[in-house]
């Protein structure tokens, strides 16, 4: 493995920061990587808002579950899908209007994340340390309102930036074999597998005693998963112009 | 930059390989690397699908609309969003289905999407090439048919992966003010910033007369968004599980 691969393999979270800043050359730089990525028919369907105002980063800190790190983290972005742009160009090139098709959607969910990636691949490459947050999603319509967001852009997720203090463990992911298939996916695996990474994590778990608690993966997943619904998000989409139909 | 930052701002996408093949442990790591990225929950909600037969190869190019690099890759990965190791934790943790929420659909898309980029940016690092596949959106049903995939699983888009046999030029990207706004987003700029986007594309390819087009930004992405509606795209996710509520 090259020093690039090490450097994806072992990728944590970084929640808390030095009180040093980051340059805005830095910066510039990290959102060019982003900006680099591969993107459906080089649409670039993706927009960037940094948030210094104060008041701005408190309320959207409040509306992401009052997460600590949105507040202090020396560098606060909202990553945006961004058909606005797009829509642009389709009504000045064809007269035309955006219709809201899931597809669309899909394809500016998927160019911001892999911006966003590669902005976090950039920004560890030069020691930085990075979380995203998806707890934006809690309440998309106030981050919406706090940053002028218009129709056919929404806040996908944040991302916070930083100079490391804390050095968490790389958490052990799912077994190669569980996510690699080979010409079919064979659906009658997954009880089975299933049961194999809750094994793996009940013992990653049981062999740090200061993490005060011995779960699975299942466990806290399942649990993640359902108190999260975020059930306000289709109308939230719709209002702004997305998966209409 | 340094070498990391500098890679990622000059990703091309290679449709040509020569005839080399890749090692099954160099795509090992790779899908290593990939897993590395950041997950929404820990949810890890995605899966790769490996087509290494021949006849599945060309039904799958032929449903992406005969891409002729989909066939020759040596390796071709359709990449999945997977929900169905977190239907198999939320049923064995707490006895209950997935409802096919907006916001699950959303992060197992996200998730797949930072995992896919991950692979990408490691095939890069050791000098391969590679090209993400929408296509295979234009008929995601016979995919997932050829694939066997089951529900909770749907096919993103794909990765072809070669040694490449081709250097194209990084194409321009928006300049970074149009992506990188502060505090608020001023929608008012949009139709100002697409001219001036406009004109730096028209510049590029009037540059290039090898190219046989001068075009602008606008006019193909009109086109290519225009003409990749993907009008089933609802009804298949739905059909799947997904964006059901």
């Amino acid at each position: 493995m090259n020093a690039v691969i090490e450097q994806l393999a072992s990728h944590r979270s970084i929640r808390r920061y030095t009180g040093r800043g980051i340059d805005d050359d830095l910066l510039e730089d990290l959102v060019r990587a982003g900006q680099g990525a591969a993107s459906s028919s080089f649409i670039q369907a993706y927009s960037i808002v940094r948030v210094r105002d104060t008041d701005k980063r408190a309320r959207i800190a409040a509306a992401a579950g009052d997460q600590r790190w949105v507040r202090e983290a020396p560098v606060f972005l909202v990553m945006c899908a961004d058909l606005l742009r797009v829509a642009r160009a389709v009504r000045k090139s064809r007269g035309e209007q955006l219709a809201g098709w899931t597809e669309h959607f899909l394809a500016a969910s998927v160019d911001v994340a892999l911006m966003a990636q590669n902005v976090m691949v950039a920004a560890e490459s030069v020691g930085l340390g990075a979380v995203f947050i998806g707890g934006i999603r809690n309440d998309p319509m106030t981050v919406s309102e706090v940053l002028d967001l218009p129709e056919h852009v929404y806040p996908a997720f944040g991302l916070c930036l930083g100079w490391p203090d804390q050095d968490p463990e790389v958490k052990p992911r799912m077994p190669v074999d569980m996510i690699l298939h080979e010409d079919r996916y064979d659906a009658a695996r997954v009880e089975c597998d299933v049961d194999r990474y809750d094994d793996i994590m009940r013992e990653y778990y049981a062999a740090r005693s200061e993490n005060q608690r011995t779960t699975d993966w299942s466990t806290p997943t399942a649990n993640a998963v359902q108190g999260k619904t975020r059930e306000h998000m289709l109308s939230f989409l719709n209002a702004r112009g997305f998966l209409k139909r």
